[in-house]
């Protein structure tokens, strides 16, 4: 199998982009994305898109032809490739693309997500959400997104006495990282106490522990490592990529503490890369709920099973501390568009791996992790970037 | 580059499955197929599933990992993934899987794909159909997927002078060989004179040209080729695969009587198995259209541009004629089931080379090619297999 790396990043702000529609979005960000690597659309072989949730919100299917038509690389018949599982679409997408470099079967990829999750009426889009859990038994039933988490946040609580504090911790953590980077959707500091104080939503889950539903897209263009130089003379390496399922349904699972499809994915990603948990310098983790970030440092092995969110509330987590985590904001405050979200993971560790994160540059960044799944992590993916 | 072989098949009959759900539809086809495979659960390293439309007909994405639950497979973590190309769903996953394990990532996997069509409201499926085109574009101003279609034949016919007669000997040739296949949804003949009296839905395309939007599953094992031998005495080898885009909507196209991705998927197909297609024994298409059959035998290259109407009068594409096509009775009448119909392709073609085809039989099979294509073939999938 050949090396792959990453040549060049686009990125929009999440938000509430009610101006662009999902085909716009995919071009900004794909247009981004190849003039950063110095390619032409005639270089690129093949596209692959991450998209949950088209079909729900826009009556539209088959995205990747879409965006291929739209973007102009229909006219090269490059193939272009939908893939999608929930918030982990975009992952799953940057893993598709990875295979069939290192597989041999093509050069280079441009992988994209989009989403548009705001221009829908807000009870659709609450629903929007809930297609990534079980619909016959979970969202059919009345679950709703976020009180599946406030079991698992319940449970949590319950086998390690996680504190109010320590999830409110994370929240606030994650919005000072925004407050550092323009392209956040909440680019602004947050007291943790007013996470604390903010509205139930599902208990233990208050509004701001969630993350929010973003209109957003991401694209990144992969290529062979042995041609990369060609392009760009800062290429970053996936030295590791990791996939696993979970049961889509809770009700199935053995633990509803853990989130164990996070670990297997990880440990692949390690196996990989021969790398272990305490040589990262950085990592993006799938904090759609305060209580997904702290499982996700768990499942992932930084700290003991138990330990996380104290090390949260301790400031280890945090720009300056053991292992910043999500220095993008986070999907809590850089924003959180599906099919775009574990996109733009990729692009936060590009950027720091490049030593182009300005205000939340971490120091002598050179190994870094992603982890991004879907629903109650019934799919998850963890690639492992190195700088060059 | 590793070989793949097919070596397990399972399909439900397509048609109204009012009392199965998608994921028993499923598990149905997915305990086929591995039993026909001589594997067991534990054999199996990654899932994947075609399906074009669950979100927006069953408010149900991710499917990956609900098919992965259902099927007791996401107890063991493997990876399960999820393509979506409308009607190209089936062939694109078969594709992902074939390129996982030609590249050495995984040994053996399911594809499996599942869709509901007949349990959602008439006027939601008819609509789910029209995402496969340009919503924005195309469904919305008020082109439906058979208007789309009619535009194509009627360039067709002022190209080349197709027929009336040409288009009803499509459908009623389709249905004779489903009168052969116990598995169709129609299992009965046609007189095409039956076909030229049908309700006229849209200028030319009559009641009877159109395929049905049917229920049903199908899934195949695929395995590495030297691994294969282990499991069965009757693998079948993949020894082609091509997949390209063209634009999404038709507005943008250079020709309206052609459908050029089907052309270079179906090239590099022939590149990859170093075969033409004169020495193919039979095929499989996309006869979504009875036009839509006609254009596919021409772009593939089994009869010049403008012929294989006639050629298809003359019952060339007949069993007993130059190349069967459509043994399975095709789109029309062995049914449609989006995600699943490429898959069933296959798993005809498969039948057909282990000489398992009862009373529809091809002497001495042993080369064969399966056309998959989704919307106005915005999306193309090409696959060639050959008995060992």
């Amino acid at each position: 199998m050949r090396d792959v790396s990453i040549i060049g990043v686009g990125i929009t702000k999440f938000g509430e982009l009610w101006d662009k529609s999902l085909r716009e979005l995919g071009l900004e960000t794909g247009l981004a994305a190849i003039n950063d690597a110095g390619i032409t659309s005639n270089d690129i072989d093949a596209l692959y898109i991450g998209n949950m949730a088209a079909g729900s919100t826009l009556q539209q299917e088959h995205v990747s032809a879409l965006i291929a038509d739209y973007c102009g690389l229909a006219n090269q018949n490059i193939p272009a490739t939908r893939v999608e599982a929930a918030s982990a679409s975009g992952g799953l997408a940057i893993r598709q693309a990875y295979m069939a470099i290192a597989g041999g079967f093509i050069d280079v990829a441009v992988v994209g997500g989009a989403e548009k999750m705001t221009d829908v009426s807000d009870s659709e889009s609450s629903y929007t959400v809930s297609m990534g859990s079980d619909e016959q038994w979970e969202a059919k039933a009345g679950a709703t997104f976020t009180s599946l988490h406030a079991i698992i946040a319940q449970n949590h609580m319950l086998e390690y006495g996680t504190t109010r504090e320590q999830l409110s911790s994370v929240a606030a953590k994650n919005h000072y990282h925004a407050s550092l980077n323009p392209m956040a959707q909440f680019p602004f500091a947050l007291d943790p106490a007013a996470v604390s104080k903010s509205g139930m939503v599902s208990t233990p889950l208050r509004m701001l522990d969630c993350a929010p539903n973003s209109d957003g897209a991401a694209a990144v263009v992969l290529c062979a490592s042995d041609k990369a130089k060609k392009f760009t003379d800062k290429p970053i390496k996936i030295i590791g990529s990791g996939q696993a399922s979970d049961t889509l349904s809770l009700h199935h699972r053995k633990y509803l503490h853990r989130l164990p499809a996070i670990n297997i994915a990880a440990k692949k990603a390690f196996e990989d890369s021969n790398k272990k948990p305490e040589d990262l310098d950085l990592i993006e983790v799938h904090d759609n709920f305060t209580i997904s970030e702290i499982i996700a440092l768990e499942e992932i092995g930084i700290f003991k099973r138990g330990e996380a969110a104290q090390k949260s509330l301790e400031g280890e987590t945090k720009l300056g501390g053991i292992i910043p985590t999500n220095t993008s904001g986070g999907l809590k405050a850089r924003g959180h568009a599906p099919g775009a979200t574990g996109i733009a993971q990729i692009i936060e560790l590009v950027k720091q791996l490049r030593g182009e994160a300005g205000d939340r540059q971490v120091k002598n960044a050179k190994l870094a992790l992603a982890e991004n799944h879907g629903g109650t992590a019934a799919t998850a993916v963890v690639h492992i970037l190195e700088a060059e």
